[in-house]
């Protein structure tokens, strides 16, 4: 069995991007199910409230034991199509089930 | 003298809109110089993003010094002009100068 083909940490994390939130909030909520303690919602940019939508509405209307553990916000520093360097912001929302 | 016409501690937060990030990042930084040991940044909905830039501006390019002490996530429950009930989200960030 080889265990680099099964990385259990990162299936824990859910990247917000442009979609609608339902879709975010449904995968946290999956991964709670299955039994996951800690699910990491992450985003960067202008995408940043939308995870922020996903934690509120998955402790809030789906697992009401659901709490945040930890937010945490640092800035990345990316390359853009003509080579420029880009600072964008981002978050790390901790969700823990006890 | 009436304390009450005087409330300090709402002078340190900084609610962020629809402005452009330089100028919130301005008050914070003119808060913390004129001695402020705690500003908070707040914002809502899709300003969420931006009260999150204005924080890492603040603390990576103008003073060094200044950590995030605390992030609050929450919801609020706003009327729209229909009179509808529609669910926000909101964000605090607590920055702190030692």
């Amino acid at each position: 069995m080889n265990t680099e083909t099964t990385p259990k940490a990162e299936d824990n994390v859910i990247f917000v991007g442009n979609k609608p939130v339902m879709n975010y909030v449904l995968a946290a909520v999956t991964q709670f199910n299955e039994g996951a303690k800690e699910v990491t919602i992450k985003a960067r940019g202008r995408a940043i409230s939308r995870a922020v939508d996903t934690a509120e509405v998955v402790r809030n209307r789906f697992l009401l034991d659901v709490v945040v553990d930890r937010i945490k916000i640092s800035t990345e520093e990316l390359t853009s199509e003509k080579g420029d360097n880009i600072n964008v912001s981002s978050i790390e929302i901790f969700l823990k089930r006890p």
